[in-house]
């Protein structure tokens, strides 16, 4: 397992390049690339030192370089892990430079308002890295799971029409371009959880009383449309996965190959920008160096 | 003068329907449609009364229906009677339904997002109407004449190709399409002003003292690129003239006939979405009923 070629090699296989080919079935949530249990280990040092020092330092010249933003979308059935991907991929980084945003059940503000609004708000400024753990991917997701969320968005009835899921990917889509065309590099994670894994995580909150806290009983409802739900994920990963914003759907059966798969989606994709700190021209020089005159002549004025 | 027919003529004359043969130059500022200027007192009368009541009337069920929003965009060189319209033509509506946002140079956070971001976050919410004085249009107007802004709005140097403002009317279209199935109604007008109407404008807030805050040197400097800016107003009404988001070519030579013109197109945008107080249906009726029968149990109960 070496870094550098793992890194390379888990930042492609998982990404949807043909879409119109793309069936969820052929993607096994347990794959872990002929990596077996014994590289646990491995992929934990690696994910604990290689990788957050790489994204450490990416990071930092995103921010300094202050021209490009990053956003990164989660989407998953619960329990996938989520919100430990979030937590051990991203630990490294500073904080000032990246802000991670969840999103609920709308508020009737956010309902008043168009389903990208509330999105739009918060995205990553320039120099910035954007995750958002859920998204506006919901409207063509749990929206379109469960029909009583469309009749309370409180849109004109003429709008609500069988073209609604087309419209919304159509719209997502342009919605993407745009802001690629602006700067924003975006990478999109579906973690792919099976549902007998899940049972299996559902039950370990159950049993485990420091894990109580994470077990929601609607989530265990939720796994009554588990087909449905396959069959959202599908169509959107088909109908949404571009090469401004593509897809990536990432095993998710076994947590550290989820994490060190995503982690090496990421550093290629800050590896490609071509980051690097602001260069210092012959004015900023020249402004250093009188800064630097200035401090001395001070220290040797006053005797500080 | 017949308020009826002459809202529905004006409505629809000053509508850009073809978009690729529009040309900036064939249409006359000084245009009224062979109305004279002994039809100004009437038209004032008009929109004093019929219009403001007929625009007052729609917001009210506009806002209790609680559906549809509105947002009306307003372009104009200096002086064109952008204020002036949007004081005398929305004047009689409720101010809780309408909200009229001003754009002025973006702020450093501004610039550190995407173009659309700042205008997103104040877009009408449903049963409103939003207002934009100047609007996002300006990234392909102000932006375009002066190569400087440009530069300063800190995008990836890579990113700034010759295709920039072709990709820049596509991604305003793809957005106000999603806006509109969303149900948002988007009106846009371009005020158009002739250069020589312009300076007597001018030259009246450098005369008269009770107008002198409104003249800013910089919007005579801005003279010099005059035929830069109307050729970017040609281009963008070209591409930006959509069936969900229409441009009207507003003469604005006389304010009384721009005035009108742009208060008959609101009034038709609103007849046209066939807005009604919400239906009292029987569990709201039974609700109604019960209501009043506390009401007046307690009057007999406390004697009050």
């Amino acid at each position: 397992m070496k870094p550098a070629g793992l890194v390379a090699k888990l930042a492609h296989h998982f990404r949807v390049d043909r879409p119109r080919q793309f069936r969820l079935k052929n993607c096994d949530p347990d794959d872990t690339l002929d990596y077996g249990d014994e590289h646990k280990p491995q992929a934990r040092e690696l994910l604990r030192t290689a990788g957050a020092a790489t994204l450490a330092e990416f990071q930092d010249k995103l921010y300094a370089q202050d021209r490009w933003s990053v956003l990164l979308i989660f989407q998953a059935m619960d329990a996938a892990g989520k919100d430990g991907t979030i937590k051990h991929v991203m630990s490294g980084v500073n904080p000032q430079g990246c802000e991670v945003h969840s999103f609920k059940a709308p508020s009737s503000e956010e309902l008043d308002h168009d389903y990208l609004w509330r999105s739009l708000r918060v995205l990553p400024r320039r120099g910035n890295i954007g995750i958002f753990n859920r998204s506006y991917y919901e409207e063509v997701l749990v929206v379109r799971v469960h029909d009583g969320i469309l009749k309370a968005q409180n849109l004109p009835p003429k709008l609500l029409t069988r073209r609604i899921w087309k419209e919304r990917y159509e719209d997502i889509n342009a919605f993407e371009r745009y802001l690629a065309r602006n700067g924003t590099v975006i990478r999109k994670f579906f973690l792919n959880v099976s549902k007998k894994e899940q049972k299996r995580r559902f039950m370990e909150r159950l049993d485990q009383p420091e894990k109580n806290w994470k077990f929601a009983a609607a989530d265990v409802r939720e796994r009554e449309y588990w087909d449905d739900y396959m069959g959202a994920y599908e169509d959107m990963i088909r109908a949404t996965s571009t090469e401004c914003a593509p897809w990536y759907v990432i095993p998710a059966d076994n947590k550290w190959f989820t994490r060190v798969a995503v982690a090496s989606v990421i550093i290629e994709t800050l590896a490609g920008l071509g980051l690097h700190y602001p260069k210092v021209d012959d004015a900023k020089r020249a402004e250093l160096k009188a800064a630097r005159a200035q401090l001395m002549g001070g220290t040797r004025k006053r005797g500080v």
